[in-house]
């Protein structure tokens, strides 16, 4: 293998997820058919060899781990779990022998990784970790932060919004992007007392429009919604809670008549499927955690192959991207205009 | 009219709601219809007059009120506005002349006048604003607090633990609910400082499962959720936004194709129909606000007259249930066990 200049060199975590390496592998296999890119596979060489066809052999690297953090480890001992394939992968991206890193592994232990090892953009006191939910106008709402700082002070909501703003504009090519602060109603007076600090803050955002409320993330008329991790994990979990919810109820329901059978068979590839394809989180890949000085891209656990493959080429478009550096202006730029 | 002795005396704020009388006395109407309580509309007399056939008139009270809270007022005027229609439905509880009120106006004014005009149950520090929300069991999950109390202390969140429990009991007929603390996580070591202080004291409340997340009030595995006003309003409208999002999508793909078209026909009454039946807020009625020394339900702004009806209902069960009583003996029954 002959490194090609100027490729994107993605880490992938090859042994993270709930289904250890096969549909990372795999999902890596399909990221190669479909771009150009570098893909480094950390884990156990062996594992990763027998999920492998000889044909892929030469474009993939392989970087050995002989260590796995597992989802009952706590986060805290990550950071002597030396040999794991995610300490590992992290590595990678800290001595500059890749761009970005993708894990479906342990999150936690994936975020205070590269958070701790790779490092914080100058300027931001604390990474947070950015999802995107589908609204109806076909397009996707960004929402941060989903759970890395559940602790979350005024700054950091602020620090959110930048980049927020900035990664709508760089990596999902909204010009304009809206940023909305989460409270519980849009008027300024709404809010609890985080928010109501935060929201002067918020003001030096160039697309700052104001406190939204949680249907606002769905029903398209905001691009980016700013929480703190706690109030974002669960209003995450809730959409998914609900999405699921009516979809068994309507299968509880189609079940019990012929007519509505019949009918769910003729809606089932036109309507069923492309609603499925909207709202399933496999299309979305993974949770870019904005703030680090590279790339670190958190896939959900239970990642098919079609996510990890999206969530390597989130990787890929956020390597290509200027947004690490566009946030850092942004925040010098608005530290300048306070002074 | 002669007082029936024993008939729940419910106070309904005949002017509150975005439609005006109309479908609030539409709603009076057909509780009457299907059970025995004596309502008391109170707001202009002449426009309840207008609405109300003459059938009705003998069996309802009307107590004049010359204003009304907009939704455009702020809730700390609501004190000084004595002749507005919820002021004057709230007092008619406090002077021991209703039983309960029913107010689909200003919900903050609602709020406010029922805690500080009606008071606060014994041991109660602030009262909490409950909803049902439909899970896939075909039953209820009960969320508290969705807006009453925005910046929660540890002890705010055991008392509504308690209230959530006793409700659930008395009210809602379970006899032994669980009751789940919504946190980021399930683990006791997940949480906000608020809901790690919380867990400790939600210990001493029988049905307490430990921490549960957002997508548990759907799929059935806890009866009562416990959260701070914050959090609580954010994820019911976030619910509400999913579902309408869902359904918006659903409707556009079944625009473009003629089978979807024939197919959502065939699904109509037996799968939309009551897929709507179980999502929409109608058939709730209502949110009741415990831990106020009487029976307070604050509706939605829009409600038909359906949900009127159902208000009119929840407000009629609680004020025939030991509700109150047993969340006092609960609370100390707890503090003694404390001592």
């Amino acid at each position: 293998m002959s490194p090609d200049k100027g490729m994107i060199r993605v880490a992938i975590d090859a042994m993270g997820g709930d289904f250890g390496p096969e549909p990372i592998i795999e999902g890596c296999i399909q990221a190669i058919d479909e771009r150009r890119f570098q893909p480094i596979l950390v884990g156990d060489r062996e594992a990763i060899l027998s999920f492998l066809p000889q044909y892929y052999l030469e474009q993939v690297e392989i970087v050995e781990a002989g260590d796995v953090i597992d989802m009952h480890d706590q986060a805290t001992n990550a950071l002597r779990r030396k040999d794991s394939s995610i300490y590992k992968a992290v590595e990678l991206v800290r001595e500059g022998k890749a761009d970005a890193v993708v894990s479906a592994g342990h999150s936690g232990a994936t975020m205070t990784l590269a958070t701790l090892r790779i490092g914080r953009l100058p300027h931001i006191s604390k990474p947070a970790l950015a999802t995107l939910m589908p609204n109806v106008n076909n397009a996707k709402t960004l929402v941060l932060d989903v759970g890395a700082v559940v602790e979350c002070k005024p700054h950091n909501l602020y620090e959110f919004g930048v980049m927020g703003e900035v990664y709508a504009q760089e990596v999902m090519k909204i010009s304009s992007p809206r940023v909305g602060l989460l409270a519980n109603g849009e008027e300024e007076s709404k809010g609890n007392e985080l928010t109501k600090e935060a929201f002067p803050l918020m003001k030096k955002i160039p697309g700052f429009l104001g406190n939204v409320e949680g249907r606002d993330i769905f029903n398209g008329s905001v691009e980016v919604v700013v929480t703190d991790g706690f109030t974002g994990n669960i209003l995450l979990k809730t959409s998914e809670g609900v999405a699921d919810a009516i979809f068994t109820m309507m299968r509880q329901e189609i079940r019990k008549s012929l007519p509505a059978k019949i009918g769910a068979l003729l809606m089932k590839k036109k309507v069923f499927a492309r609603l499925k394809k909207q709202v399933d989180y496999a299309e979305y890949g993974g949770a870019p955690l904005l703030g680090v000085n590279g790339c670190a891209i958190v896939s959900h656990g239970s990642s098919n192959a079609k996510a990890i493959k999206n969530a390597i080429f989130q990787a890929i478009n956020y390597s290509e991207s200027n947004v690490n550096k566009k946030i850092e202006e942004l925040l010098i730029r608005n530290n300048g205009a306070q002074d």
